[in-house]
């Protein structure tokens, strides 16, 4: 079994996180930061998780991809707004078996990406972890951290079996998924309704839960991102809903990604998390009338940032 | 020709414009106040509007209807969302023939009424105007005007165009419709969209107007309106959507009565305006997903006015 060389582009809440945790069970990881790399080279990363705290003081820091190696996997944190910038970063990284994981939540991220490299092979990730960066070089990891790693076109299998191996050996719960889409579709059952509904309203996951015109707003969101995933050959069982509503009613309250984006006035994944699910399901003739209402009142509200 | 002895419940932002146009005009005037009782009697009635000022110095005000005379018209200018006190104040107004004319917004205000007053003479009226109350016994009329006034069982024609014609007289724009329920339902297409969206997103009517997926939204809530009118036996033809897209884009920034319902944490009329047509809509078999999905985020919004 070969060691794995990884890269972590974009070192953030998650690749702070995931790249960290492989960094401290001694795995081979270079990290790509922007503009915390003078803080990380003289400080270092600290990661304040549940599952215990540690502090990299030697860290493979690099402010961009020319310095760093070739590396087997490259774990791609960005968020997918930002994505335009890998065609220009990426291939430095990239020898001819090199493997790009998209640890992204959406849809047909793996497809944008190979339109840009079509011979590259790409996996996706997806992760259910509450993690925040809470200050440069330092990640605040809060809750979960489960990591679903799948193949976009079905190669690479064993490659990224041992990406599952090395996580599991570094104390984060990873699973190889046998159907990325499938995967994908799942997550966007939570994420639709609780990424957009946080922003539009303001508000948590957890006050969501306790009114019930939400509750049952959240419940349609999720029956009608079911339906355009069946449209698309998909099949996720409805039952799934309750589970997921029910795991998040006691959940702590929890602020999704897209809510801290809108705090901080940064742009939302809509494009990724609404865009990507509903032209699909166009194309199947689905309609989501739901879930496109909440992609135009994200996007009215991001339009308006500037105001 | 008899002259009409008016009363006016709930003298507000409507009820004190179009009852003051009409004592402005000599007309017989009675008016309910509420909380500006003791003001309005040292100091009139003060109206600031666009077609000319005035200030009603010896004004017809009571604190309660108790001291009232019976009227042969009741003019009801409350929210929808106080029309459960009317049981109480409105039969010492009531002679054998008194028509009580709902001058709200919304649908089955009319039913709901004659369920508590089986004999009643009911009509019902929409204002096209923009006018606000900005302190005690003072309203500003800052635009519009238009008053339709439809029968709700058909009866009292005659005096209700009457009515329109001490409106007029009054210098107010006022039409007798011969179908009510057409024109709630066609005053829907525009209260729904613009109403909601407006508390929703924090916003006014032109930001709406501006933004592309505001604009499309507006439009596909207009369509499910109409979808749902025509469920209900009422035909309004689609052009009425970009007359109402066009008209609005144009119109000076304008917060709708439900924002400043919002802005002041009043309740919202989420029944009236939302549940009603929702629920006649669905007894035909009819959804209205997204207006569904606006009223649930307004009810929540309004279950959160306390934290």
């Amino acid at each position: 079994m070969m060691r794995i060389k990884y890269a972590v582009v974009g070192t953030g809440a998650l690749g702070g996180f995931y790249g960290g945790m492989l960094a401290h069970a001694g795995y081979d990881v270079h990290f790509l930061f922007h503009s915390d790399y003078d803080f990380v080279c003289k400080n270092g990363l600290k990661i304040d998780s549940v599952s215990g705290n540690f502090h990299l003081h030697n860290i493979n820091a690099y402010h961009n991809t020319d310095q760093m190696p070739k590396c087997d996997v490259v774990l791609v944190c960005l968020k997918t707004t930002n994505n335009e910038v890998l065609k220009k970063i990426l291939p430095p990284l990239l020898h001819s078996k090199t493997c790009v994981i998209m640890v992204q939540n959406g849809l047909n991220i793996e497809a944008d990406l190979a339109a840009s490299f079509p011979s590259l092979s790409i996996a996706g990730a997806m992760a259910f972890i509450c993690s925040n960066k809470i200050g440069d070089g330092h990640i605040a990891h809060l809750d979960y951290g489960k990591i679903t790693i799948g193949s976009f076109q079905g190669e690479n299998k064993e490659l990224l079996s041992q990406v599952c191996n090395d996580f599991i050996a570094s104390n984060v719960p990873a699973e190889f998924s046998d159907n990325l889409k499938e995967s994908r579709w799942q997550k966007l059952v939570w994420n639709i309704p609780y990424n957009g509904l946080c922003v539009v309203l303001n508000t948590t996951t957890e006050k969501l839960m306790i009114y019930p015109e939400t509750y049952e707003l959240v419940r349609d969101l999720m029956l009608e991102v079911i339906g355009g995933a069946k449209a698309c050959g998909v099949q996720i069982d409805e039952g799934l809903v309750q589970v997921m509503l029910d795991s998040t009613g006691t959940m702590e309250p929890y602020a999704p990604s897209m809510k801290l984006d809108f705090d901080y006035k940064r742009p939302l994944e809509i494009g990724a998390i609404y865009s990507a699910p509903l032209a699909e399901a166009s194309s199947k003739g689905f309609d989501m009338p739901k879930v496109k209402m909440l992609e135009q009142q994200l996007q009215f509200i991001q339009d308006s940032y500037s105001e």
